[in-house]
């Protein structure tokens, strides 16, 4: 653990209920500490401390500026409705806060540039709330992906996101489904892992186009609760489909298959369990004689994680900024980049949708 | 096992690599028995009939004609490139054979019409060669799909079927990418299983459009090596995305999501292993307190099968015409109009790919 004098201050701004989750993950972050929390009234922000056990070290505030503004903060962490991320965001890095930003990063790139544009400027760390990024199930797939012998080229990728949450109450009243507040609704929430995970097996490299499909269902205010689309590379011809849904069970699968092996995931975003999570990877496959069987088997892979996903994202994200502080070093360009991807693929969809689903090329 | 005289004579017309599984599928049939092979050359019937250690008993002509023709044989079995499948299967029909149509059934609805009315006329039962519809898993995962506790209505289907078949010989060569011969090649050999499992995942009604995606890859001859559609029924807004493939490492996946639950497949069309084959099951789900993992893990759904599905197939043919020998019966029209719905899909899909990615209406 660092000295405690070393760890970087973390500062929240806003009670959501993810904020529950990124406490705890910060006090399970070596690298990590609560400093302050702030919400619309001090009521709000000392009833969310008392729910959630925290020490009563924790500076308590009243609004979100009180805690941007705390000379002692190094970071905050934001885990606002969408619509709101742009101007805290931006308000954050100009005063020198590293940016834990919760996904989706914003509505649309313009505002996504801004943000980012304020914290390279301020020379602060930018990092999205994607957490299943820093699962080392997630660097073992890559390991898996980058041997051609064992993976060849990428063919397609599959990948399915929802969560049912279709009671009544939350298909009109939820934030994530309000025009106002999270305007993107599910292709902003569920959308950014499908996005993100189909860019992430593509190694990033951007899709030639992109193609929202029939039909995108919305709630009575506009906003989308069910869409697919596609993303195509000319390159290698490789076709990646993604479908996020607040409609269906829970579901985050991910299947990648390539020109000489595959894998599958069937709980990418958050995974089943916290202590390990696996995925199946199908080697080389042929059938066997008459065709009655596989010469190879799939082979599930367990991978072991000493600290649930959101606590490594956390670490990550805080050794950066310490070696911004101490070390002089520049905030590290990867983050941002991968945040930028996604939104741009994010906003082909949404233009693709709004063209009636027409193809967007990018 | 049925007695001997009572089981049903087949006739293989043509000695494709697909008839050898067959024809150990009709060996395991107790209500079945391979009676006649026919091939282009009496020597090439003859080689096959060696090389396949066939009982000397078997009936070996030189033409498929004779096979037609030969009065002991009640069914035929056609494993013959799809150009050739309106010819032989219309005239089998008429000389009052029973018709075991390999897929995909033919090159178009009208070519398929043409064989249905003929089998039809001639009171003969016809079914096509897709396999995995007679697997026990098959019934056990439609028996889970119909109860709305555990399942709920359908939301969407993902399926994926590939072959790594990429040696350039395969790709310019095979009769599976021939446009003379199979022309409609991965959308007809691969796209069969991919539009047939979303069909019976949807209890065959019909979806209301199909699109196919960008972008499609073609051989030099134009015939398809790989491509992706979209059906969409606008009831419920379930939406269904394939992807079917010579060109990547063996895959057939299915994902079916439900309102309550939801089904993966690894394996579909040809399980991993003879004796046994599995899919998860995944019930309502939830996140945990604080959503650091899932309230309940898939649970993985072992089925074991007596006999290879293959065999599966040509016992429910062989009963099917027995009762119809024997009993009077009607020919079961289940199967013709799974083996319709299918083709009409399929030529939908192509339809969309001819006029450049268009939405089909149903």
């Amino acid at each position: 653990m660092a000295d405690e004098d070393e760890r970087v201050r973390i500062g929240i701004v806003g009670c959501a209920e993810i904020a529950r989750k990124l406490c705890r993950a910060i006090s399970l972050s070596p690298s990590a500490t609560l400093w302050a929390i702030g919400s619309r009234s001090i009521d709000k922000a000392r009833s969310f401390a008392h729910q959630n056990g925290l020490s009563s070290s924790v500076r308590l505030y009243g609004s979100y500026m009180e805690v941007v503004e705390d000379p002692d903060v190094d970071a905050v962490y934001l885990p606002l409705p969408t619509s709101l991320h742009v101007q805290w965001a931006v308000l954050a890095a100009r005063h020198k806060k590293h940016v834990l930003l919760e996904k989706p990063a914003a509505l649309d790139l313009p505002q996504l540039d801004q943000i980012l544009e304020a914290c390279s400027s301020n020379r602060v760390q930018f990092m999205d709330g994607a957490m299943w990024l820093h699962h080392p199930r997630t660097s073992r797939m890559r390991e898996l992906m980058t041997d051609p012998q064992l993976f060849g080229h990428l063919n397609s990728v599959r990948t399915l996101n929802s969560t049912f949450c279709a009671t009544p109450e939350f298909l009109d009243g939820n934030i994530r489904v309000k025009p106002d507040l999270d305007g993107l609704g599910a292709l902003g929430d569920l959308g950014w892992y499908s996005v993100g995970s189909i860019l992430w097996a593509a190694g990033y490299r951007l899709p030639t186009s992109v193609v929202a499909l029939p039909q995108v269902t919305c709630n009575s205010a506009g906003v989308i609760l069910a869409c697919s689309a596609s993303l195509i590379w000319d390159w290698r011809r490789t076709v990646a489909t993604f479908h996020c849904s607040f409609l269906a069970n829970l579901s985050m699968d991910l299947a990648i298959i390539g020109s000489n092996g595959s894998i599958h995931v069937m709980d990418l975003t958050i995974p089943i369990e916290e202590q390990s999570a696996s995925f199946d990877f199908t080697p080389a496959t042929k059938f066997v004689e008459l065709h009655i069987g596989w010469s190879t088997k799939p082979e599930r892979i367990q991978v072991s994680s000493e600290l649930p996903q959101e606590a490594l994202m956390v670490e990550e994200f805080a050794s950066l900024v310490r070696g911004i502080k101490r070390s002089g070093c520049q905030p590290d360009s990867k983050w941002p980049e991968i945040s930028r991807k996604t939104q741009l693929v994010l906003d082909a969809v949404k233009k693709s949708i709004d063209l009636g689903y027409a193809p967007v090329h990018l």
